[in-house]
């Protein structure tokens, strides 16, 4: 799973009917330390994210195992958001209380 | 999903069956301002999206979970159209009127 | 999908019986005028494309999605010979006649 | 499947309930000799792997093949523990005892 | 699909039940000639492939679209020994006797 940062919102009007109701983030791939790199995608959010939040991604047909998710037309999930990683003895993130 | 900009279309005569009927628009992914980078691709158009719009895109089976695509041999469906983008707290797109 | 040109072919004896009696050809990526780019690939195909036309690939498991290739085991397939591509309003590839 | 090694954790509190239970590691991609490169990436443990174990990774779909990894939102799996690899007929990486 | 060189073998004793019996194999993509380029990847073998064989991979639910793969969590098999490759109107690899 990917490790990204949620760095924003986006909104449509006119969707497929199976996107009605969920909520679109913009997440960037972030490295160990939260730091956000790379471009900008769009995630459906399944547990409360919001911007700021490390989270982790799944994506493909993985994307659609949640019961938001499942029979609609998305390819990235968020379904966890992190309160640490550790990395080669480190802890490298925690979340702001 | 990606975040694309419709750029043009493309024409097909010989093609699978069940590519009949189905609107074929050429895209380039962009960024969070709307601008087009990278290389063109060919997506599924679900939306009534055309030239110019910034569109969402769904990759993979994923691209098969709508009415029009489903079972049909695409891996990339446009299922819904951009009205604005917020990243990092500031709009950084918003669909011309 | 991608956009890729058709250059070569594959031959192959040895291989998975749910393999034989396709036909398999070397694409590379092409852009929107169908300059060839990038490496080598091999796709099944579905359409009787042949050397220099232009095409359409699906990855994946939307690559088993056609009559000709439902399970087995390939991820790329041509499921359209492209006639014409237009980006930005000009016509960027026409297939000659 | 990639070759990766384990370098870490990451811990999620409030994650989809499907998530309840599994491990997840930092891993990241793994040159022949067993040298991690490349970006952190987080996958579920099936195996009671590591830090500093060198494992193999499935993707996609296939990374929910696993009795402890199906039907849930996880797109990568470490399912191997490596022992050794031979590349041009020399042994790249022995795990150590 | 990717056109790719065995280069050797992996190993494994801790690992996933589905996976016990079957043949790992470290391969590299490669060009149209037969040379192999890029990172190690490990894949199961499914036509007696062996070091020095270009072959044919593929990726992802389609990996497991053989007898010998089915319902394992792998995302690559070799399915394919390449005879030979016409590139451009030559004969850019031949399968030495």
């Amino acid at each position: 799973m990917l490790i990204a940062k949620v760095v924003g919102s986006a909104v449509s009007t006119i969707k497929d009917e199976k996107l009605i109701g969920v909520k679109l983030l913009v997440i960037r791939e972030a490295d160990e330390h939260g730091e956000a790199e790379g471009k900008p995608l769009v995630a459906i959010d399944t547990v409360g994210a919001g911007v700021g939040d490390l989270v982790l991604t799944a994506s493909g047909s993985s994307a659609r195992q949640t019961d938001i998710t499942q029979n609609r037309p998305v390819d990235t999930v968020i379904m966890a958001i992190l309160d640490s990683l550790e990395v080669d003895g480190e802890i490298t993130y925690r979340k702001s209380a």
